[in-house]
């Protein structure tokens, strides 16, 4: 291979940069040229392609969100969109492309491959950590530890009070997020999109609480189970329970990536540049325990990730 | 003075600690015995009084919240609870009372002063600086370092995408966090209570940047002025423009006070304790320019504190 | 199994109080009497015990340091003194006993289990990442997490100078930190005890730098290759170049655990009640992959772990 | 005014990049063209000079160090060096040249102005806060966050062991920051250059806390005061006390910018455009309690800022 081009695509997340910086500097190092592509499909159906260096992925590797930007296409999901697509690869002479990005990015580049022969290597990048066949995908780390910060803080102010808090975090439906952060944050409950609430439930052991003298409660709420403001309001009419809510938004999605994220980044990029070389295509890069393994992207986006639900009980034992 | 009192009332805010720190071992170093009131004048009704000594004051400086903890207090607001309230203060023998918070707080300090002859003292705690006189109150630094921290981390997110993103800030009378933040975020506009909003404005200046390639926007919006998600239906309805949304609640009233509010906390709360030996009562601490003194406690209740309403127009040229 | 007792031993590392929550609250859950041991084997031969209950481990999953204190002790290091703790722990009814701790801690309880048929479960904390067996010890991701973020900011000011920076990191004999945290925050070098110094190499490698153009350099050192102000004198004289230096020190150890922590945490401790109930005496609780096991403590004490040393490379061809 | 430059100088302060962005939107607006100067008076002499866009300083209000750079200059200290200089600024037509950075910096701009008939403006920037006239530079506060967040954290490890802690900081003629950051971080006690070391007063103050067991002790010491590792040495030959160290280095001087820095940059930047406009020279923007006013460079580098030692006393009293 003598010239491949790399994208992100999708919702960003931390650790993308480092991914980048990883696959340019390891592609010069093995003698390939590496072509960056902004916005994502967007971008490649732009022929918004160009070369990168080592000096443009210079001290990336802290930074947040993605250099090569990204963004949805509407265009892409069309037949004429896919080929044009096509022809622009071949015109730049790129042999293979590498996709950085969740379940729908994954999508795309299998469809390149399927579809229209294209040599393409996926790399799990979204914070929801929803994607099947790795452990985690680029972001997730840093999000979470952006999660439990904020429970942190608000923790603060809830000590200080005879309160509860609800915070709102990602996962439409997935709650990964929610359920993870609510254990490591040391919140009392997670609603999530996985589980039919039982929202008296939840209202009576707030209510239990307070009588128990633990009178501060934080609440986790998973987009995908209902929005902070509508459970608030449950709480207020049904149990006479005065809420504060936070909406956490892209404040999971942005800052600079942790340790984790920065180095699972790196290996995949290296792994990702080196499994083009071996002749690994349509594959996806997983991480199971500590090591790296190529799956296939038609394996990885046609399965669903399964929560394990018997962390609610964790989370219940731990709050005793 | 033989034996003063302390309380946090109101809504906490970062830096509470450290002023709870300073009185006390200032007051031990005068001779002074001091006595902590848990949960503002609830507590004061309930007689939840115990003297505190240096030690329960070791390591907290840096914690936000308030280990006296605050509520606010229904009985408090009736003659009967003020009397049994300067009932207990008597019968416990102690002849200073010093109140930490904001308005209501101050309020309630006045009543004691003005109608019962208690020796007050009172200390601004408040992260909406909307407390007349002082130049700050504790915690207000905090809470700007928290939302341009807030912001600083979307705006990672907010550069990868093309796309506008609206922050909720507190204050629900006063724009002071949303207008300051805006400027010291770099963020495009805020929406502020002291002035009546042109949306069709906002959404015009948007699109404008989009077509100036621009197209990274944030809003900030003070909750007095509007809800983040209404403000984003008016967006999508008027200008077909997708929004982001972010609710950051109680983040901004938690974690550790900066050095400013530590070191404002730590000079009130000796200044306080000296006010009181030196005959100051019915007094409150204010901040002018870089010196401390003592105002009468009516005066900063009884007027509004007035927005520099002109920073709107900083905030505008430094978005050219 | 009736009462059990846990302490912490050693160097402190982030996470220590969410194992301590974890093992508190999961112990009462199944019904289990838990005792909390201050200053580890030191506070066990002077009987410095005290039952736990779930109100003790509110509110610490987020606290750096341990609430159970640690320290290093003399007397345990005698035959008299394990006798004395062996009666202490039998006239306290405390039939399992678990230590959280390093390389040393561990070795102790071994001890308690060989010679004395103490029922011990020992649970890697260390942030130094030195201990055999597992891949993970409690507080390794949080110190890395701690540098890279040190490595960050001092980037800030070395990009806005044609200078070079040493910062010096933990690890005595081993490099993992330095090594691990020069990748993950992009430093051109780092400085290990596990492999010899060609200090001309890297002088020479520095002003090739200056060279090209990148005159920005940031090396790392590990306290068992090298002070920072050694290297950095060897920089003047060998090479003429300026260099300035940070020792992080404890900056290291404390501050609030991250996620991956608090989760390794939580789930060790839990494992380590469960492996007393189930009779596993005498082992530690281990991370391999995303999996925990049980391996005899004998092993963990007795191998070193490797470093990979691989990396080197890898961090080269990262900053070509 | 048709055209100005600006350049940084010295050693970088967070805050700087903000003020070069307040400097170039405030002249863009006002129509004046605006030219940056890479590396300080080095730049200039080489001239490094390129106009500055509105797009230039886009996102760049959070970012720690100088986009600019900054660097020594050896020529510019000779008389050669300063006629080349002010042959280049007349050759690019920069009418005004602000330049922001400390002592020495300033002085180089009162050379220009007094001798060279050059129209400038300075902007104190220094973290020392040595500058005299002006409360605060810019810089000054995040550096001393900086150093109490890192108080913070060596305080988890330091309450969890009986030990005594030595931390570094900057400042080689000034106590400023050893001295506050002391006070805002809870430290026992700040060595500092303008008083005389009686350290076996503080050898015994430390081992009577032992005796008080208040066994965890932090000191500060300002680099001018002498070394962290000379007074551990100190500290272990005459008290056999065992000590920790950290130097902090340059991690107190990068890093984003807190919200004072960032509103004192920008009204520091807007106030020195308006100030050349109305034919303010050779003046450097004062903050004096909430206020801005321009003082003769002149006066500002001939007198040195006193520190306020009664501080001093008041660290003791908050310690006891």
């Amino acid at each position: 291979m003598k010239k491949i081009a790399l994208m992100t695509s999708g919702g960003d997340s931390p650790g993308m940069n480092a991914c980048i910086r990883s696959i340019v500097r390891t592609s010069i190092s093995k003698g390939i040229k590496v072509c960056g592509i902004n916005r994502g499909y967007e971008g490649l159906i732009n022929d918004d392609i160009f070369e990168l260096t080592s000096a443009h992925v210079a001290n990336i590797i802290q930074r947040g969100g993605t250099i090569l930007k990204s963004a949805r296409s509407k265009k892409f999901m069309t037949t004429e969109g896919q080929i044009e697509a096509v022809n622009i690869l071949n015109r730049n002479n790129i042999e293979g492309l590498i996709v950085i990005g969740g379940e729908g990015s994954l999508t795309g580049a299998n469809i390149l491959y399927k579809q229209y022969n294209i040599k393409v290597m996926g790399i799990p990048g979204s914070i929801d950590n929803d994607i099947y066949g790795t452990d985690f995908a680029i972001g997730v780390d840093s999000a979470l530890n952006r999660i439990i910060n904020a429970i942190d803080i608000i923790n603060d102010t809830a000590s200080s009070h005879d309160r509860t808090f609800i915070i709102e975090v990602m996962g439409r439906n997935c709650g990964y997020l929610a359920l993870m952060s609510s254990i490591a944050g040391g919140a009392e409950y997670a609603f999530i999109p996985e589980k039919n609430i039982n929202i008296d439930e939840i209202v009576e052991m707030v209510k239990q609480r307070y009588k128990e003298g633990k009178s501060r409660s934080i609440i986790i709420v998973a987009e995908g189970a209902g929005s902070a403001s509508s459970i608030a309001k449950i709480f207020r009419e049904k149990g006479y329970i005065d809420t504060r809510i936070t909406v956490l938004g892209h404040l999971q999605r942005g800052g600079s990536p942790t340790y984790f994220d920065r180095m699972l980044a790196t290996a995949m990029g290296i792994k990702a540049v080196e499994g083009l070389i071996e002749g690994e295509y349509g594959k996806m890069i997983a991480l199971k325990g500590s090591k790296l393994y190529y799956i296939p992207i038609e394996e990885a986006i046609s399965k669903k990730k399964e929560l394990e639900l018997d962390m609610l009980d964790i989370n219940k034992m731990l709050n005793v």
